[in-house]
């Protein structure tokens, strides 16, 4: 299940970035399961990574390898999370990145390693070796559509999203992937997405972008409230095409970049695990962003409100339940209002005047829902998305072992 | 569905407590929906109360009242939450308690009202009015057990406990009911408890003693994680028999309403929403217990671990996952070890050595799970309860208006 329409955009050549993809058979054979991104010499790279303890074998040594060297490849496979595995899963990334890095001519530390699946068994690494020369022959510019399909797990759709943006009178191009669908709530970063542009951006600068639109993208978006093990969301810049480093440029390239992280990110949302809604909780008028957030996260992560969202039901003392538990200091519950898609259900701590179970239901029968929260206490304001709580969720995980 | 066997204790007497159960039709006709408690002159009452800051009007309503006078009444009625009904519900709860308090002879802040059911519809106070000769009528120091039937909503049992304690030579008795099924992570206390002793003990010690209490029971147990707008625990002493003042007595006592306030607690969690587990979160060797409960409501929240324990899938990974999402800075995961049912799954950051998944699925068919998670850190030891994620909370919370 997924809300809305599964389109798959164009996605243009990013010069200097070249994709391969092959089936190592890691747990479904046949599957394209191995992905690697070529990127050429003189290419800056940023990254975010989940900030769970038990992050991923492959996690801590791309931050590693990233610190220490120019990166050339991102080597992905899914079927297998690598995550859970100790000091032998550290080996069994180390060995992909070292067998890759010498069948390209690189150094081992400018191979980035990414993995997503099931946690806690063994990475076959001999699996993923044995492909290594195919996936590199495989390498052409134009397979974005085939790396979103390859990076899939519980997913039921690729996601993708590109723009194109004048500066200084050329075309900049952003193309980006991402997956997930559950064990989603990131803090740094979605599960994986790679992004990637023409531009010529020092690394500082595109460090920087990469972690401002990863925190309103990524960072804002919750299927179950769980933070992933293996969450990474990389950034390129291959500098073949126009150098950025004026503000005014930055600003019209960020604009540009924001907007394909947060349609990458929304896109996780509508593939959410057993997802019949795409719900929007807007939060304003707090003292500050962190308790917006923490409202907006409170609606988010109930049970509660998200089962009477997969119900259609216009339950807004579930709403009232949710905002109130938030833990706001001195909260005067008398100055809030709640709407549903612009539908004023309560106010003053009640009901709305006006309000009919007949228009809530209305409203709730849509696909796409926005929950507004205005506090009454200040200027601050937050978004994020979610889906709601189904049967297919249940069934799932209760079924897959992540 | 519920955890194992229904099973209601002979409640003995408790000495100037007499229950009144009537029906009112507030929700479902013919269904016994109101209760009340009348406790004798001289009774001290102590009070815990939801820290939501939607909290329901009968709960402000109790608040002020148990500081104005000494309570005489508890006026409870199931069907109607009375909460997100702004002044008009203040007014409607006064209404309920101005009419028992006439007919009682007592004045109006002598009565202390509860409410649990569907929240945000006005509480049909002359339904209420209506009965209230009936129910003083029907006042009886034996009833226990029909109050304990009429206090629920979603729960499919009913729940009780008791205990009879030495002090003094004499017998002192602790009786106590709850109810409570779904919106459960109670932070003060549960959707409805209360607890009597025939116990003679001053005002200020039974305060803290029942907030002692329901820091190591309620406030342990989450269902799914929404703290509900009306809970409220309740805890009367008749002063009828042996005077509890004395250090040594005090700790005796504590010992039986410790025991008392967990199994009610625990009570809840067997028949959580769609429960079919009976899990014990128990984090040992923390810095202290603010991290210990962090960890253990990581775990016990995480719809993925629930969902897993719904399984019978001995999931660690998940497991490890909720333990490195809880934020612990700078944990050591290699010095992590976690164990279900005493069966030792993950350690070092990677699956136990001679771990099987055969012995893992063994002990996940248990419906009783203790799941066990030693940090590494420190002395500080916590236990939360919990109950696992199903297809039933689901069915339950689409279909039922809270």
């Amino acid at each position: 299940m997924a809300v809305g329409p599964s389109i798959f955009p164009d996605m243009p050549v990013i010069e200097g970035v070249r994709i391969g993809v092959a089936s190592a058979g890691i747990k479904t054979p046949g599957r394209r399961d191995l992905i690697i991104f070529e990127l050429c010499e003189g290419t800056q790279v940023a990254g975010t990574f989940t900030r769970n303890s038990f992050c991923a074998a492959p996690v801590t040594l791309a931050k590693g390898h990233m610190a220490e060297a120019a990166t050339r490849y991102w080597l992905i496979n899914t079927g297998n999370a690598n995550a859970g595995t100790g000091e032998a899963g550290m080996q069994a990334a180390q060995t992909c990145c070292d067998a890759l890095a010498t069948r390209a001519g690189v150094a081992a530390n400018q191979v980035l390693p990414y993995s997503t699946g099931v946690i806690g068994e063994p990475l076959p690494t001999q699996k993923i070796t044995d492909v290594l020369d195919e996936v590199l022959a495989s390498c052409a510019p134009d397979r974005w559509a085939d790396a979103a399909q390859g990076i899939l797990t519980t997913d039921t759709r690729p996601k993708g999203a590109t723009r194109t943006v004048m500066i200084q009178g050329q075309p900049v191009i952003i193309n980006g992937i991402s997956k997930g669908s559950g064990m989603i709530c990131p803090n740094m970063a979605t599960m994986l997405a790679f992004v990637a542009t023409d531009a010529a951006i020092t690394q500082p600068v595109l460090q920087a972008l990469l972690s401002e639109t990863t925190e309103h993208s990524f960072n804002r978006i919750t299927v179950d409230s769980d933070t992933s093990t293996n969450d990474a969301c990389m950034l390129a810049a291959t500098g073949v095409g126009v150098e950025i480093k004026h503000d005014a440029d930055i600003a019209t390239f960020k604009q540009a970049l924001q907007e394909v992280m947060l349609e990458l990110a929304q896109a996780i949302i509508r593939d959410g695990e057993g997802a019949t809604k795409f719900v929007t909780v807007s939060v304003r008028d707090a003292c500050d962003e962190a308790e917006a957030l923490k409202v907006a996260y409170s609606v988010a992560h109930s049970p509660l409100v998200k089962t009477a969202l997969f119900a259609c039901d216009a339950n807004w003392g579930r709403l009232l339940m949710a905002v109130g538990k938030a833990g706001v200091e001195a909260l005067d519950v008398s100055n809030v209002t709640l709407s549903l898609n612009g539908l004023c259900i309560a106010e003053h701590g009640a009901r709305a005047n006006g309000y009919t179970e007949a228009a809530g239901s209305r409203v709730m029968a849509e696909e796409e829902i926005t929950i507004d929260i205005a506090l009454g206490r200040g200027e601050a304001a937050t978004r994020v998305w979610t889906s709601d709580l189904s049967h297919d969720y249940v069934t799932i995980n209760a079924e897959y072992r992540t």
